[in-house]
């Protein structure tokens, strides 16, 4: 049964988090279910980056990367991310891509401890591309475990598995705790990939005893297209790691220019090439918003707009492909449909903004820190009568863009 | 002899670069010797990222990746640099960092034929630490030559060789052809290192016979503080390797999300994970001033510009550690003195901007397409006086800062 409008007014009034939608600039009449691919700039986070260019670098130019501490900043970016994973504050930076850095960790730990490279077979497809990039370069076997494979399915022979936290379609979200016990009893080592639950969810990854993990900077932590990533270790584990990507800005003393590499200490050995600073204040200022709300109100209003979402569609005869209704979720629904693409493209026409994955999927997203419980409510309208016209069926709407 | 001042001033006059000047909003009265460590941004380029910020990402948000094709800048980017250095416009592609950039194109190369990595001993740092983290990750040999070795120094059982165009503190040139020449008689690779020389030396790297180059976007290139880096491939040899970091942009289809991972034909294979569009912004936005000025006249005033501070160095007492005056050139100069580090922090007090390297060096650089030939008069002028009065001896000097 749909929410009555009245009701749905109540939701946002009565919402804790509706303040932080001022801290967004989003165009008017624009409904953005797509924060988990793309999250929106903040204020701040525009504000910052002009700062950056017209003050820092135009003015400053190289003596920025001490007068406004760039060198520190994938530091400084890391404690905040540290803190929404629920981890110490020295154990993550932020650096390089989400494949870059899967490819130090899996690298690494295999280093230490050699056995098979493990993906589920409907992982996201960069962490499996990465898993095979390196066990072919480096001679380690690599294999696929069902999708549905629960811990159990590893063996003694297996040296790591790289694994979603949250399913980027599905968004089932894995028990950290259940499989760590079940790697640890076989000698596997797990790298967490937390793209699609950072920012999202409410996580405790030291209380799960989870070790390593990765996560994209652009989704939920909005950190612009193509953020840099960033990476997690937990402390005690950091020293005894070596990765490969061992860039001057992983050693110990980066302006001693010395002959030997001498890795940093801690989570500062992950670091490679000089970091990427116009993006990186980008992400740097994004993060401040999560300063003024829990993570657990977070997760808990994207679960109540995406059941508002999942609501709505039922009455359309949708029913979302992901976990039974008691189980946690990501902040992001899918739904299979053969007109998909279509269906996505109409909506994008009319100011809902989703995407498509293939092969027949409509993927939305609820980041809760801009969206109204009435944004969701129209996008439920809209598609309503997107699928009551069939105005989908236009020939318009099947031309395929290069990204979807 | 020190030109006389109508003689600078007529230097500018005649300069067919000096319009150049005016792309730049550089500080008043700042003189900057050190865009060969962070070059300036360009009005455009300050523009550009405006324009991604407040535009691109804040009102189309993720459609931007179709719409401003996002998903096509490492490209664009390449082609750009492609005319810089001399290969076709589609053997280059902008991604990562130069440290990344190189653990690709080596690994890449030792898997078709295995062999020792060597670099020179006096190679910049992050190059060799590369070549030690990955001789380390898959069981190669690592070994350094001298200093001053030549081709003559490498082995056939040698496999590759990571080499700068332009030494970091000389700034010697290598000839490349006759490395190629000899190397490829040996079986040995040769991946150059373009970071001091792309930007600020007419390059014909095809015609030369290079096949494998990386190189900065942040030094000659303008493309802000750690902008991301570029790889050049000559096209025959690019679809013959198989590069490790096999993220998903690399792949040849990136959204059809198949299982297996087929590499893009040419140099996109070299891709990995997403793009940072913003900082890629500012670069590709950076590279347009190059097509209005031959690199031919680029290097011409580099030279002009270098030899009339070295000129008036002389007189000074100071002699730039560089090749003989007869040699080609990188556009800097490094200069030892027991007071390097304090007469750099001194310098920089009086807003000429140059910097320190480990473990005696004051290196400057001449960056011709924002650079005055009065500018570096004034610098020489400044120079003068700080060691006349040996202002630098002062204890506020001698500080060290984090990054020099």
């Amino acid at each position: 049964m749909r929410c009555a409008e009245n009701d749905i007014a109540a939701l946002d009034a009565s919402d804790p988090l509706a303040p932080a939608r001022n801290a967004f600039d989003l165009p008017e009449n624009l409904i953005y279910l797509d924060g988990n691919s793309l999250g929106p700039p903040s204020r701040a986070t525009l504000s910052a980056v002009a700062t950056t260019m017209n003050s820092e670098w135009r003015e400053d130019l190289i003596r920025s990367w001490n007068t406004s501490d760039w060198i520190g900043l994938p530091k400084r970016c890391g404690q905040k991310i540290a803190k929404l994973i629920g981890v110490q504050r020295d154990e993550v930076i932020v650096c390089d891509s989400v494949s870059v850095n899967i490819f130090k960790l899996a690298s690494a730990l295999l280093a230490k401890s050699s056995g098979a490279i493990v993906v589920h077979a409907d992982e996201f497809p960069t962490d499996a591309y990465i898993a095979i990039g390196l066990a072919n370069q480096i001679g380690a076997d690599f294999r696929r475990i069902e999708e549905t494979a629960g811990p159990e399915a590893l063996n003694e022979t297996d040296g790591i598995i790289i694994k979603s936290l949250v399913h980027y379609k599905t968004a089932a979200v894995a028990n950290i705790s259940d499989w760590e016990k079940a790697a640890r009893q076989k000698g596997v080592s797990i790298i967490w990939d937390l793209s699609h639950a950072a920012g999202a969810l409410d996580l405790n990854l030291a209380v799960d005893g989870a070790e390593f993990a990765v996560g994209c900077g652009y989704k939920y932590l909005n950190g612009g297209p193509g953020a840099p990533a960033f990476i997690f270790v937990k402390k005690e584990r950091a020293s005894d790691l070596t990765q490969p990507l061992s860039g001057w800005m992983g050693h110990k003393k980066p302006f001693d220019f010395s002959d030997d590499y001498a890795p940093a200490d801690g989570i500062e050995r992950f670091l490679c090439g000089t970091p990427s600073i116009i993006s990186m204040t980008a992400l740097n200022a994004a993060l401040d918003i999560f300063d003024d709300h829990s993570m657990a109100a977070i997760e808990k209003k994207a679960r109540g707009l995406s059941d508002l979402f999942a609501e709505g569609c039922a009455e359309l005869g949708l029913a979302p492909d992901a976990p039974p209704a008691e189980e946690r979720r990501g902040a992001h629904l899918c739904f299979a449909h053969d007109g998909a693409y279509e269906i996505v493209q109409t909506l994008i026409k009319r100011d809902v903004i989703g995407d498509f994955r293939t092969p027949n999927f409509m993927r939305f997203g609820f980041s809760p820190l801009f969206l109204r419980y009435q944004d969701v409510s129209n996008a439920v309208s809209i598609l309503k009568e997107i699928l009551d016209t069939e105005e989908w069926r236009k020939p318009e709407y099947a031309m395929r863009a290069k990204v979807t």
